[in-house]
């Protein structure tokens, strides 16, 4: 047999033209992130993640109407919401709740990936946001905000949350995070998802399981954390003992490090210059200067640079996000790419199902329970 | 780069002490299934699957108390249940979120992974029996009915399930459908389940991901399309015709072929010894009779054996369990063995998170809009 490979390191799993990583380059699609974060809409990436093409004119507008027409949810999630809210649970468990209730009301959920994918697709990728605003309101003792069709995706996430009309300066900031997460090749989540809809499962299930994924903190559940240490550490001057003390006791510092990339994350230079530019702007660069100093420190120490998830916190929390809607927000875009990756799943299937390698005793036999230790 | 592994065929992404299978041979914790099978009791097996040593008498006594305390459900999800009924919703898709709903109620729901372990395992163990029977209840107008404290596993499932005491001959085939369904090396949806929770994601996570990819119809999802094979065909001389149209068409026969055994499935052949059992005892030997002929048939023509979701179909018919509640107790008897397999994940955990292929196009440049195709 051949040998264990763990954390599937290097291993090629999938074929894929949704997204690549090469040589510490991020391309959608052959698109340079670079490119695409200067210039694109979020939407434009949804459309070039599941097409392969950057939508034209009727094609965007088309998109942008079923996105806005799907966005309102079912009155039950709302009142299921108030329930969620009472038992205080995370907004992350909520979404992997609430998305998998979603599935209820779509006639064509049990449909496995056969027919109206592209439907489906944008039913997903429009309630995921009013799932995620919803919750953070209604938790709040706040009504829902129902979508306004003037504005961008991004520009209806904000709207959506707050109640009020966002800035042109938020939206550009936010449609930006959301095209800078909508995917990472064969990420975690994404594999995860992958792997639920190899047994020609629906959609819903996959979603279900990438949103489980990424709930996690080595993953995007990374982002929140990274707030909790920035305030945690308070001052650049208290850098240094932190994250000695961290490393000392081998514990992982978050938002920092990758599977893939070694050298730098193509994506953090966008998000370090943005945290730079919101956070002066809203009079907190403080929290900056503390960022780029446990970067420096971790560099120095470990060899680690940060990752996407670094420098995001910031930018969410100077948008005023509360930071346990830091992940979710994460979902939201990235759920683009997780359905990019399922309808090529789909196209072209083959049941996900690895070996293990067996390390345990052998050859025993069952005795009467008497008989046992 | 390496090269792609489609469906990861052969590739060992996991050390495990939980189960194997080596030479079609297939051990749980090193037991022979076969010995299994005859002897234990479901219980015995979760503990062995989780501890990988059968429990003594005093460990088995606890385990059982304790399924029984945490089968009973919060009352809010039995009114959800009632409105899941209302949207007439798959018991798949109610119990993938259900599953998800039952971690707001526990408060160690959000621990990943690191402590109350055994104690979370043992509570969803629990309930998953009761969410599957008390939704199936539910939805015919019934109340849900508690466990008995008198009933093993397997009993307290017939017995939630129809709220009538089951016989012993019932509860020794279901217990025996539970052994042998338990466990399967890194069978699709427990590697799901590791990939979800790889980023330290809590166990609800990592179960609900299960729970999406089981529901597929190349994995657990299997075993009710049988059921409807065998209501489509009706007779043994309608075998041949429909075989082959099938083959034809280039479908998929529901309850053959596997990943890993291609002579033989060891669980098959005590699912067939009980289904002819059973279906005679109950007077449908016909459906028996059919099942042997579609055997032989595709065998003969495609070289291919039962799985297990082959003869399992007609032992639940014939315990008049409705069709599509085969895939819920395929997840009640799998739990044991997600859980296992998490909990080596978490033991020993490193992200799950493969690479991909790229070939898609490359060198690309954003246009405005107006210039696009
Ligand atoms: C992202 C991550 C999961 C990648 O995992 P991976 O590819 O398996 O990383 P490796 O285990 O190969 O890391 C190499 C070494 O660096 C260490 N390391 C990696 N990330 C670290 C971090 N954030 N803090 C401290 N040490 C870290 C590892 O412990 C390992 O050390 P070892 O060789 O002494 O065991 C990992 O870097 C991590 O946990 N980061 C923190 C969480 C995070 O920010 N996640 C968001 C990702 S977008
Ligand atoms: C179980 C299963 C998913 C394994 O998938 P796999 O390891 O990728 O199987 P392979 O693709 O290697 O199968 C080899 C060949 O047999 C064919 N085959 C496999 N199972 C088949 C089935 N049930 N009916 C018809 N043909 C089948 C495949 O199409 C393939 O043919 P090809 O080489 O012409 O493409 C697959 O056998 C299957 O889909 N079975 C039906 C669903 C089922 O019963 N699942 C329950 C599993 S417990």
């Amino acid at each position: 047999m051949a040998e264990l490979q763990k954390g599937l390191e290097g291993v090629i799993a999938a074929e894929t033209k949704v997204s690549s990583i090469i040589d510490s380059q991020l391309t959608y699609a052959g698109y340079d992130i670079d490119d695409l974060a200067e210039n694109a809409e979020f939407e434009e990436i949804i459309y070039l993640l599941w097409h392969y093409k950057l939508p034209n004119k009727q094609e965007l507008k088309e998109l942008k109407e079923k996105l806005h027409e799907y966005m309102p949810l079912n009155d039950s999630v709302y009142n299921h919401f108030k329930e969620y809210a009472a038992d205080h649970v995370h907004p992350m468990t909520a979404l992997r709740t609430s998305v998998s209730y979603i599935a209820h009301f779509d006639p064509d959920a049990e449909d496995e990936g056969k027919d109206k994918k592209f439907e489906r697709a944008i039913r997903i990728q429009a309630k995921i946001a009013s799932l995620v605003t919803a919750f953070a309101r209604v938790r709040e003792g706040k009504d829902p905000v129902m979508p306004n069709k003037d504005l961008s995706y991004a520009g209806n996430f904000l709207y959506m949350l707050r109640g009020e009309m966002p800035t042109d300066i938020e939206v550009e900031a936010f449609n930006k995070a959301l095209v800078l997460h909508a995917d990472h090749e064969l990420n975690a989540s994404a594999f995860t998802a992958r792997c639920a809809v190899s047994s020609l499962s629906d959609m819903y299930s996959g979603i279900v399981a990438a949103v489980g994924s990424l709930k996690g903190p080595l993953h995007g559940g990374a982002n929140e954390r990274v707030m909790n240490m920035l305030s945690d550490v308070k001052t650049v001057d208290a850098v240094d003992d932190y994250i000695d003390e961290k490393i000392k006791n081998k514990e992982k510092i978050m938002g920092f490090g990758h599977r893939v990339y070694k050298d730098g994350d193509p994506r953090a230079k966008y998000l370090k210059e943005m945290s730079k530019k919101i956070t002066e702007e809203t009079g907190q660069s403080q929290l900056f200067d503390i960022s780029v100093k446990i970067a420096d420190k971790m560099h120095e120490e470990k060899g680690l640079i940060p990752n996407v998830d670094f420098y995001s916190a910031t930018v969410y929390h100077s948008l005023k996000i509360s930071h346990d809607l830091f992940t979710p927000i994460f979902a939201v875009s990235r759920t683009s790419g997780w359905i990019a990756h399922m309808l090529e799943q789909y196209r072209d299937n083959r049941i996900i199902r690895p070996r293990a390698q067996y390390i345990g005793e052998t050859n025993r036999t069952y005795l009467p329970i008497e008989e046992r230790d």
